[in-house]
């Protein structure tokens, strides 16, 4: 029973099958190969996205800060929510590979930036002459890190004030094919149809072994970004090996069945949560749990070697009831996600 | 016939293999799970070096820039060959890392730095005050981008000079395996007990999808390393994908056993092209063969699909006879190295 | 009547004597010179400070990056109150000096950070693990961005805090001389004796042209330090002419002077505005001035051309009362801080 | 007697008179002051160039490393001679303010760039796909770290090579005064009409205290350059003391007229050097003078207590002749040329 997080977990069989398929022979390195160009091909039908320009990573933050240091110059203004993981979970990534861009954080319920918050944001930046820093652009988590969903017009909304603004959205997609299975949207209602210029595509989580894609749908905005990839050490020599695993989840759906399966499992506890008396602290809408359990269950559950964080962190651990995160995968077995419920009510 | 590099071919089964193996379950993240600790032991005691750091990332580029971020400051000077990879091949990764560190290069017949060159640039640098920069640290790589090889004696001569300057000694081992099995001496024998404080222990030439080591010798040298490698996006979240790869390398000699595979490809290629007129432009000695053959030869093998380098670069490509570089991998096939050869004397 | 900025006035006459002195004739350059030797020593003796290590920049903003970067690794947390100059007027200089550090910003009341609220932030990063990066150090200004100061008890209760955690506490000290005049200590009280690490000795804002004072108390953590301020830009070759002007003001207390004649213009200005029925938003315990007057009085000021900025930014303009910024300098004449205190009643 | 450097000696009177005319009264920080304003017309006639964009620094090394910044991105290629200043004598600015560029050097007689030299770099460089980095720009010095001058065509010649390459083209002007006045030409005609796209004046060395101006000549250039300074700390709150200085230059061609009395010292030292049996190792063509001088008269004018460079460094020292760098500034004394002259002659 880890509900940890996501990434606990494994890699779905059609990728470990991808990289067999994938091996064999030689190709040329660093992307001029032929599965780098089919798995291109496949995400960007996937996204209904022609001309987008995609290139793989292996880690969420290398994906997130190139595309921050993309977009953004060193003496940038980065605005994102206040819990975004460029900001609170990287390390300081962005700040580093944009040569010193500020993230300016913003409040917002449920992990979400509101419109109205954002367009304040942008103006006084705008108005903060060289102290401050220019105004470079905006980034959005969805799925949230709070587990919640910008809805594709909760999306053109953001998108429309930085545009105003004269600056590009990025989204954060580490849990993108949650957020796309949650909405039943396609992805590109979800991207570049609401208005988000570059997208990070997450597929560690969704399935993969270590596998990200940054799409850029104005190929304008990708110009130079080979280089600085590059000089990150984040081009792979036997770059196959990373495209074969997006190449698999983007084949026949897969990305979408398992945001579905992982987003399932995350709605059962929700049921189970608030069956057994507990409170949900966020709506469950994509693959995590945000909620409070009675001390005694979670006793229970510790006993019974369950994982999972206590929330925000291990403060939290003398409260009754207890504030949890819950992060299911599609990998979880039902049993492991009934046998929590279970031990919720055993009491 | 793709002769490229040693990076165009593929993955050995048993890197597959043991992803296959770590798969399944759930393992908490970031390299806090058993296949990672696993890797880690292993690879120390294929170094015999029982307290050194290992971490892992997946990109030589990323492993090398690292390591000089972690042993230079901004303003630091690091002394290498001027064919070094990391001055010629990393597109200023290195710079990028350490915020600025300028490489000093260093002329040396074969790609090898000699310990006198070293002794005066040291010496020169040390006295340039702050307009050069600080003397910060020095790096080679073994096997060298000529294919040569530095002996443990030599890696001594150098050490002992580095150490006498202040400065430690860096090992880009992209090809490790290669210079082990062409010096026929253990892995301590050339690293450590000759002096080296941190190595780069390459993976994915070695037969690897995406995995090096990075080795430090002395504890005290990789303090605060975690949080720069997780700055730089190269933390994997499900880690132990990527140290499975190291973990079946250092199985049984494995590492050893593919670099002595690949070395005498290189060795039967360097006989043939003998044999058949051409010249060798460097000793052979791992799995690098830089030769000049017949332009008629060339043209016969171009037109049977062979694919190699022109050396330096294409401006070779008028010339008679024809500098070229070939590189061998593990996975080769001999029927390959063969059809090369019998394509240099079919005139 | 210029109430925008202590910047907005002008240079002590004995700065602009101390340059002439300073002038004729060859001397060593990059501070290799006996005016650069005068003046780290006046320096150290104006702090009490025999071993402290004292070195020239132009710029506050130089000042307090380069002394960030000197402290904290890329990967570093910099603990700061939310209103901070490094924080929100330094267009990002301490994330690009230092190569990405992550600014963590603090509230607290008039611009002054508490110690529960210090140790609180500094026990979350410590528990942080790699996601949010390596507490690395604290900054406090004094005088405060809101014109408060820290007593040198305070200081050292922030400083112990910082120091349980294993953090070095800096000092922005842009406008220390006013702080020191306004508490009626000595410099070293505030600084040293209290806890402090790291001292910005602001000469700009004092009565230089453009000259400040990096200050490390303990020559360990100036280690490198030279490299680091050449490396950016901030090594004058001439640099005689930046030390003449710190000469100049630690000369009979010269900077001690000129801070308590800024003081006491901005102490006339907060009396006439109570009197005048307007409030002070914050004690006025240095030279800045946070107030609200009457929209008639604010109409009055700015057609008699008094200028001053609207806090915190122009959206400020349509309110009644109006609120304010006004800061004062050695060199205002009193007859402007007269006259704007008339306006304020004039009506 | 020293000639060690022109930053060695001091400030012309006209620099202070500016100074203190600049001073008194209050005026908008950050260069919105009319001192500023007149400082960047007066540099705009002198260079004819009504439309370009001028930017105050204090140092040549931020000068030249934040145009290093503007024109490169961090995985950017710089071409610059292998003795330029900002290869050996700024520690690393320039891939510090870029964010890692790598500067390629390139060898030339004299301190000069040749253009089939340049042409084939960036060739080569053009050919390198992401190893290398990506061509950004080129650099010259002029007059040269030899003493040695382009002509207006020679730049010319350079700028056609750059241009064709796609690379705009800097000049560093540390001692542009003294180019200017050695070949007698108009600034113009060494800049902007042979196609140089981006100047750093040199005011320090030519008679301020510490002042350089930064030119686009195409003002697309400049975009974002406002913020690149003031992050790094480099936009001085009171300008108008910075703007001072260079206008006092800019003034009556007070520039001018001191670059031709420091070549004209420099000019003598040659004609005393070699009436003395010394040989000149350049030609003179500016203010700096490189020769080899008899070991006794080396001897004799230390004895006297002449200061100057042993060049390249301490290690000629035993030689004989010495090779010496004496270099001239506008207020050495005609005495101090003399005196050295007569000492190499009084064996």
């Amino acid at each position: 029973m880890n509900f940890a997080s996501d990434n606990a977990w494994g890699a779905h069989p059609a990728v470990l099958a991808a990289l067999a398929d994938a091996n064999g022979g030689a190709v040329m390195g660093y992307g001029a190969d032929p599965v780098t160009a089919r798995a291109e091909a496949a995400l960007r039908e996937v996204l209904d996205a022609p001309d987008a320009i995609i290139r793989f990573v292996a880690t969420g933050t290398a994906a997130n800060a190139l595309v921050c240091a993309q977009l953004s110059p060193g003496h940038g203004r980065i605005y994102c929510h206040q819990d975004a993981h460029i900001e609170t979970s990287e390390c300081g990534a962005p700040e580093f590979f944009s040569g010193g861009a500020k993230l300016v954080t913003l409040p917002g319920e449920g992990g979400k930036m509101q419109p109205d918050t954002l367009a304040n944001a942008i103006r006084r930046g705008a108005g903060g002459g060289l102290n401050g820093g220019l105004n470079a652009m905006v980034s959005i988590t969805n799925a949230t890190e709070w587990g919640t969903l910008y809805s594709p017009d909760e999306v053109a909304a953001l998108a429309e004030v930085a545009h105003q603004g004269g600056l590009p959205l990025h989204m954060d997609g580490a849990r993108f094919a949650n957020a796309v299975a949650g909405l039943g949207c396609a992805g590109a209602d979800l991207t570049w149809r609401a208005g988000v210029d570059a997208l990070c595509f997450g597929g560690t989580k969704n399935g993969a072994m270590g596998a990200e894609a940054v799409v850029f749908f104005d190929p304008a905005l990708a110009e130079g970004f080979d280089y600085r990839r590059k000089q990150s050490g984040h081009v792979f020599s036997k770059q196959r090996f990373l495209a074969a695993q997006m190449l698999a989840l983007a084949t026949d759906g897969l990305w979408s069945q398992l945001g579905r399966a992982a987003n399932a499992k995350a709605a059962r506890l929700a049921d189970g949560i608030l069956a057994s008396g507990g409170t949900l602290l966020q709506p469950v809408q994509s693959n995590a749990v945000f909620a409070t359990i009675p001390a005694a269950a979670h006793a229970r559950a510790r006993a019974a070697g369950a994982i999972y964080h206590l929330w925000p962190d291990k403060s939290a651990a003398g409260l009754d009831p207890v504030p949890i995160r819950l992060v299911t995968a599609w990998d979880m077995p039902d049993e492991d996600v009934e046998a929590f419920i279970s031990l919720l009510t055993a009491g």
